[in-house]
């Protein structure tokens, strides 16, 4: 009997229900239930997305706090953002401070919503002395070019007359001059990490404004406003700056927040899923594991496109470790994730209504841990 | 590698979403999906409750009859029944013929109805040529102490002027004498099984019409009559025929129907699971695998109470062999089935209501079992 058969559990969070820390809390109990002998490591997982800076934090033994920055339509509201356990990083996501959840359906204006409280955060976390950001982008409201970060951080961004534009996307059309002397300087030192998954230009017909315009309430006049708007943008950045964003992949990310980040930012942009297992040093824990848990709210065959359970589960095939997930909801076509999942368990026990599946969320994957032990007790008493 | 592991798949029915035998059929293709060398041996189960004849015919190869007989208030109904592949045994349920389904709550009235459509069944089996019957007796809406079965299969139950009793428990208080010079003489060769899980006598406060009366539309009023009409029935019966059933377990099983089936068929009495344990043979093929699965629609604590998975999971854990369980309900503290169930699944792939979870079924049984395997591989191909 082997007694240090290590488990790694790499959850996600599963949306609604519990948050990546408490399913590898979950897992975890339900594991030693069914046999006491096994170790587990949690490494709780993000993709980029919602719940990304929650398991940042939880992976370092940071600290979340609030700070209340100008919203997305000018008004005050309170964001949070994340400090590293050693203090070196600060974790942001956009949505927090400019996100869609901020603004009613009806208020939505991408004309008028802004970036400056996500300016504001990334202040607030040079405060606090970070020498690295990690800033997640999904879930904006705005499609500003990421303007007001540039201004909330110093920069002034003028019309011709030299006079300050205001906020929102409908402003960048009168850009003429772009001055970065009170640009905070303290931005040089530090190393910019930007989680993004989609690949949209900045302009154009995949780009911001026309692919992400209307669900931020963009009528069709008004996405070729912003359009042109964010065009004219990108031609005072080559101009001033003599940096050609207009076609970079991903520039069109968040309403061009993508764009913004990398130019005034120096911010690289990779899949939230990579720049997550990178923080967490999640494949040397893998390397040193016996087997790798990974789960999510939900699994189905687009899993494969950035989710965490994949990340996961390629880097664990790569040290030919077994994985099983698991999931809140199994959907359909699931037989091509099995090329690196082994093994995937739905937890629900039973018909609920999705209220209470949220609720039991917990409970149910302690369950479904506990019985996949149980299950492999049976088979393996040599080896665990 | 071991080419012949061997799963025993015995489920029941899961109730109103598929047979025991379709829930075999799911299990195989998902195990065959996982692991093609695996062999399966289908045991479909029942418990004695509903879903028990359709086990025990598929059990057998055997064929499923309907037959056209007097329904529980006279009325004619379509009632089904099962003679075994071999013809040698015929299996009725009850309710099929005297069923409280075949009743509208408002015309619930055990004063009046009665068994004589399941002794018409009996005497059909007869015809067949039969050995043996199981008899279900579960899910009754009479109280007459079986006295229909006896009048169909030609018994006459007079009263103190030598005429014959009419249909219901309502009856029984004017039964004097009992007849059987015409009852069917086939019977002395028959051997009669009876399914029947409860050990109520036939009167008292925890006889046939106190305890189950009122569920079948008897006011407290009628309930005092039909306990005093049993009490004749087995006055009468021990005048008569020498026999005291008075006391005997389970006699007031189904409205009587026990006594009645005790006495006149010289029927025993058995636990639902142990009659289909020993019809299928599922001792001696338990033996011979190196896994049992079984599963029901629900599991949880009361599963221990002469359920299916567990009465199949005892019989495993005599000859040491693992059991896994699956089912579309896990209920709360399922920890005591631990004892004789060494895993269970919930097979819920996600948040549905009931009508899609019970259509859904068996691609759900199918593909839980699916990755169960899919873990098993895991951990035992040295054995697999």
């Amino acid at each position: 009997m082997k007694k240090d058969f290590v488990i790694l559990l790499a959850p996600d969070s599963f949306k609604e229900s519990m948050t990546a820390k408490e399913a590898c809390e979950a897992m975890e109990r339900g594991i030693k239930k069914a046999n006491s002998r096994i170790a587990c490591v949690q490494v709780p997982m993000a993709d980029g997305g919602e719940g990304t800076m929650q398991s940042l934090i939880d992976a370092t033994s940071g600290k979340k706090y609030t700070a209340r920055v100008t919203g997305p339509l000018g008004r005050e509201v309170e964001a949070s953002y994340g400090i590293s356990g050693d203090g070196a990083t600060g974790v942001i996501e956009m949505a927090s401070a400019s996100g869609i959840h901020l603004v009613r359906p009806e208020e939505r204006n991408p004309l008028i919503t802004t970036t400056y409280g996500t300016g504001q955060l990334i202040k607030t976390c040079l405060d606090h002395g970070v020498k690295k950001l990690l800033i997640g982008i999904g879930g904006s409201v705005t499609n500003d070019g990421g303007a007001g970060v540039v201004q909330a951080l110093g920069g002034r961004l003028l019309d011709c007359n030299g006079s300050e534009l205001g906020y929102g996307g409908g402003e960048l059309g009168r850009l003429a001059r772009i001055d970065l002397t009170n640009f905070d300087q303290r931005l040089q030192e530090v190393t910019v990490e930007v989680a993004c998954d989609v690949s949209n230009p900045l302009c154009g017909p995949q780009g911001a404004s026309a692919v992400f315009g209307p669900q931020k309430g963009a009528t069709p006049e008004m996405v070729g406003i912003l359009d042109s708007n964010l065009r004219n943008y990108a031609n005072v950045i080559k101009a001033e700056l003599h940096q050609d964003i207009a076609d970079v992949p991903g520039a069109g990310a968040a309403g061009g927040l993508g764009a913004g980040l990398m130019v005034f930012l120096n911010g690289s942009l990779k899949k939230g899923i990579d720049i997550v297992i990178e923080y967490t040093g999640l494949e040397a824990k893998i390397k040193n594991a016996d087997m790798v848990w990974t789960g999510e709210g939900s699994l189905d065959s687009q899993t494969r496109y950035g989710k965490t359970p994949y990340g996961v589960a390629a880097i664990a095939k790569k040290y030919d470790k077994p994985v099983v997930a698991f999931a809140g909801r199994v959907g359909e076509d699931i037989e091509v994730l099995y090329e690196k999942i082994d093994a995937l368990f739905g937890i629900m026990q039973g018909v609920s209504s999705l209220e209470e599946a949220l609720a039991q969320g917990q409970r149910n994957l302690e369950r479904a841990s506990e019985n996949a032990v149980r299950l492999m007790n049976l088979f393996h008493q040599e080896q665990i």
